[in-house]
């Protein structure tokens, strides 16, 4: 059988570790594949930081290994479009630019088969890059999208086609974990974690995409619309980031047997899919629990096999690029039909606001007796049962305290809260997490 | 397209559940195939029961629902073999009868792909499965096989493609894992904790498969089989089952932050695999020591991505009837090519006595000083060295604790024990367990 020709386009973190991959075990893949898979083409603008990283030789290069403006670029990427001979393109720039979201729809509408891992790309435009190979009958892989190595889209898409998704939920953000962990384990506080994870590579040197939630929201938008087959948007989809997790707030969550994790959550429920990220105090003994540093966990339920964990790297050179390279090596032995399975739902998005979940609420009081006792009524007013109340830190002239609910919706909680500030004993306002079992 | 027809020859636990879920949620799972999916015939020997269970009209039996004698049995087998318009035979009779072997080979030769979810035929006649598969160029599914719903086969075989498995380990079998959580979280003793698992239908009125680490054993070798493509007999393979761990020997794995688990593992190291199944120490910091009660769990380590764990449930009707379905599903979008690139490796196999790992060793000695020290000398004298002792349990004339050595081989514990008996300061033969971390 001819050849399987791929032309990868951007050579850094991901698309190099591709390169490398295939350069090392290409005689397997091409077994595994039943035909040869080979790198044809590589566009990048500086070729000489990919060769000496991945070993990869110049002659590999668009241009021989010199630098490329950016027109020159272009000029290349218009040629593989046109060569025939090029089945598959890699897209690994990144970014949600119109320059890659034109590269990545023309090369659908090409022909070509697409592999990309950019997941902002896919949940903010991707509806424009499903249609474009819709038409052209190509596939678009993008495993290396969510949760780098862990294969939870082939997952989905290929093992749990015998079942229904009831919900999924996970540690989607390697970054903001690690940042957690780090703050849980060691008792630090969020700006000195933040910083250990830069200098140990896992935070960029601008690190708001991965602890606003927003990197973690763009998975769980690819998510929701391969498990339901929803389209959301991140305007659609609240989203909140671990910035404000204090060090006290990590020992309620001890104190409840807890630990901090930023989770993704989406439920389906007659008809409505509820979902949102946000820091949630996730209790020992459910395993993503356990799940520390940079490491990232899905966790499905679904309606016949029950309860699925797949934990793994979420990022790396190597770990996303060896999701990659199975997209090309399933695409090469299938040919395509990859996408015609995305699910199409009917179901209506809602946030998190009217679904039912336990809560703990931290509270920072005036240090007077009494107080437990008016936040706790005002709780029980608005019919939310309490589980627990942690220890009272009575510290200088304030009370440290968390609170722990049964199930109730969140709009119950900030109603308790509103009356609860209108008395004028709170020093701040209070904090609401939900708690995951 | 014409519709995917199934013929099911055994409709008890796992067969039922297929029926169950296909005519539950028929419609979705044609829209994912892109063709209707039907169970065209039902061959089972009682049918009331399945009819009670999970619902299936008679008509849907071969013999309208009425008892079958075997010999009316094979009749409509034959007839299902040589109707042209059955696509696929699910298998779910169970045992390695040559009848059932016979079975599966012969649908095979008659072109029909086969499903099933029998491990234990697998693992121990398999060979001439595939080899009738390969000729006719039909599929082999068995996702059920190994684990139940967890979708550890298709991993392996779609989404590990990218990469080489260095390891493979788990907690393969449910009724044993029942059994040692209960153990370890009720301080019960082995026969009451079995007696538990077989009243809440986890054990078998005869659990020795289980017990013994031979189920577990089966569906290590059909792992091995995929990740490292060479094939192995239960002669080759040491297991050793559960059924001699004693509440002292739990206390022994607390006091050094672990628990037990009977742990299926193979390593790839320079050309050879080393593997076996044994209980273990696992440690608290390794994810597989938490997944408790009667759930799975798989971890690979691989060459590009690393560390990857799956849990799930490892057992049930409508679990592992999901992953029938799931493979029933893909045979038929993709029709063929599934046992096309189960990989041909040329690595020789080794049992765990060379490979090196950390071993508990546990003691039951004379009650007198300095027994500790003959012990620690002549663990000592064979090169291996002792990370923890135990606090020593002084009980009446006896002397118990146990010994956590670093990395060495089973061959110099065993060699160290030689030395220690021949002291004749031994009550009993020490029981040795590795740890995994």
């Amino acid at each position: 059988m001819k050849p399987f020709n791929i032309a990868l386009i951007g050579c850094g973190t991901v698309g190099g570790g591709v390169a490398k991959i295939i350069s090392e075990i290409g005689t397997t893949l091409s077994k595994r594949s039943s035909r040869s898979i080979k790198i044809k083409k590589i566009v990048e603008l500086n070729p000489l930081v990919a060769m000496e990283r991945f070993g990869i030789s110049k002659d590999s290069f668009c241009g021989g290994g010199k630098e490329l403006t950016k027109d020159e670029s272009i000029g290349y990427i218009d040629e593989i479009l046109k060569d025939p001979e090029i089945d598959l393109v890699v897209e690994t720039i990144g970014g949600t630019s119109d320059f890659v979201l034109n590269l990545c729809v023309d090369a659908c509408k090409s022909g070509k088969h697409l592999v990309t891992a950019n997941k902002a790309l896919l949940a903010e435009r991707g509806k424009a890059i499903f249609k474009a190979a819709e038409e052209t009958n190509v596939s678009v892989g993008f495993e290396a999208a969510v949760c780098g190595a862990i294969p939870i889209i082939k997952t989905i898409k290929e093992s749990f086609t015998g079942d229904e998704i009831v919900s999924v939920s996970g540690i989607l953000n390697g970054t903001s974990n690690y940042i957690l962990s780090r703050m849980f384990d060691d008792n630090l506080g969020f700006d000195e974690a933040l910083k250990l994870a830069q200098d140990a590579g896992y935070a960029e040197a601008d690190p708001t995409l991965d602890i606003s939630g927003g990197d973690a929201a763009h998975k769980l938008i690819l998510l929701i619309k391969l498990a339901f087959g929803i389209d959301i948007s991140m305007e659609q989809l609240n989203y909140q980031g671990i910035q404000n997790i204090s060090p006290t707030d990590m020992e309620y969550a001890r104190e409840i047997d807890a630990r901090f994790k930023l989770i993704c959550f989406a439920k389906h429920e007659n008809g409505y899919i509820y979902g949102g990220v946000c820091p949630m105090m996730v209790k020992n003994e459910n395993l993503l629990s356990g799940v520390g540093g940079a490491t990232n966990a899905v966790r499905t339920i679904n309606k016949y096999s029950g309860k699925h964990i797949l934990i793994g790297a979420g990022a790396g050179s190597s770990e996303t690029a060896s999701s990659v390279v199975a997209d090309i090596l399933f695409i090469a032995r299938y040919n395509d039909i990859m996408n015609k399975i995305l699910p199409t739902g009917n179901m209506t998005f809602e946030g998190l606001t009217q679904f039912k979940l336990p809560y703990a609420i931290t509270f920072e009081t005036e240090d007077r007796p009494g107080i437990t006792g008016l936040v706790t009524t005002e709780i029980g007013k608005q019919n939310v049962n309490i589980y627990t109340v942690t220890h009272n830190r009575h510290i200088s002239d304030k009370a440290l305290f968390s609170i722990e609910t049964q199930s109730c919706t969140r709009e119950q909680i900030d109603a308790a809260i509103t009356e609860i500030k209108s008395k004028g004993v709170l020093k701040t306002d209070p904090k609401v997490y939900p708690i995951l079992f």
